[in-house]
């Protein structure tokens, strides 16, 4: 199943996606909720942001092919990125004017968080996802290097990019997401790949922190993540979920 | 002018505090409101964390009695802290069981955002503050030192505590904060003693992420922060908030 968080008529819904239709859903995926009569084609609403989530955890270094020559951790990286930096699939990633060197995308799978959970063992962390979106975890990569705290180098205003839907039907265990950019191919790897599986990542960070519905876990981009110009059109996408399509601009 | 958020009889309001009684407001202070005929004896409703942030904001090292023998930085540091992390006063900091070292207080005057604004000149930046309340920035040491990023450290459940009042009218520079561990004073000094101020801070962080209404800021602490143990009591005081009181409980 295919969930969609949609603007239309001036309010904002989740709906199920069938064949370029969305059909508008009582309450949200997160709860109970019953498929209305109301339904739109899904060129005629604005895709927004999959969930209005609590926090945004991302992992870092999750792939050999990212990692390099670096040697490998001993648990999973863990860092945290904004809510307030959250836009969707259409939205412009702007390039910050204080800000001199690279920015790069970095394409990866998302998890979203279905219910409120903790201390989560390794066999039941599945249970407690809904499901899976593309995102794309925007990097100042001089602020990454320099400042120590990633706060501005991965939520500067817009660096945070997820959509355009959730899909329930995943294995999140081979998942392929490819990004790129002005249709150029940057990135291509499954998740068959990771260092640390999503269940080992769920059940890391559940020991310290309660996730909660519409949370969103970024689980880490592959191989080398590509350079973001002004006029440029960033696509992350993943088959069974679709297109997260960005343009970039810098802020004037 | 000191407000609060509580619940009273099962409805979270915000309002106003005067001698012991709140006195509940429309809306919240963040937009314009009306003084409601409702009232009650403070002793009578739950204070709860005084604003439901979209973001945590924090800066480091911004004493010099904190920042001893290292040297000064050019630019604040700042970190993040998850929104989810947040606890008001009476509420039990709980020292995660997955931790076997040293959890450290962090006694410090917390900043909270009146309005949604972004490059924020410095002359400007009070303009965007509603007021001050009191703020405790609990610290995994262990995990601060060897995880790089300190999402865990810093933002484990219950990690960030901030009230129990918003008071509008103190001078950000030249506030005493005061932290007690079961009495034991073990941290006293005055903003006056910030290596960046506040107008700074505001000025440095929206240049790259717009600060939103109940956003917090937590602007460093001085001095020697002390080790909490379970069955501690955690006080944070500022003359004119008031005192953000935890007890310390072990994971089990």
């Amino acid at each position: 199943m295919k969930f969609a968080r949609y603007l239309a008529h001036g309010d904002i819904s989740y709906g199920i996606v069938d064949n370029n239709v969305v059909k508008e859903i009582t309450n949200n995926p997160f709860s109970s909720f019953e498929i209305t009569d109301h339904s739109h084609p899904l060129s005629e609403v604005k895709i927004l942001a999959p969930s209005l989530p609590g926090k945004i955890l991302a992992v870092g270094l999750n792939y050999r092919s990212h990692l390099g020559e670096r040697p490998s951790l001993e648990e999973p990286l863990i860092f945290l990125k904004t809510p307030t930096s959250l836009i969707g699939t259409g939205e412009s990633i702007v390039l910050p004017k204080s800000f001199k060197g690279r920015v790069d995308e970095e394409g990866e799978v998302v998890a979203v968080i279905k219910d409120r959970c903790k201390n989560v063992p390794k066999e039941e962390a599945l249970q407690h996802v809904l499901g899976y979106t593309c995102g794309n975890d925007v990097s100042a990569r001089d602020w990454q290097k320099r400042d120590g705290q990633w706060w501005r180098a991965k939520s500067s205003d817009t660096f945070s990019v997820a959509g355009p839907f959730i899909e329930t039907d995943l294995d999140p265990g081979d998942i392929v997401m490819k990004a790129r950019v002005n249709g150029r191919e940057v990135q291509s790897e499954s998740t068959k790949m990771f260092l640390f599986d999503l269940p080992t990542i769920i059940a890391h960070v559940s020991q310290v922190m309660t996730l909660e519905p519409g949370d969103l876990i970024y689980t880490g981009t592959p191989g080398n993540p590509a350079e973001l110009k002004d006029g440029d059109i960033v696509e992350v996408e993943v088959e069974g979920i679709g297109i997260l399509s960005n343009p970039v601009k810098k802020e004037t």
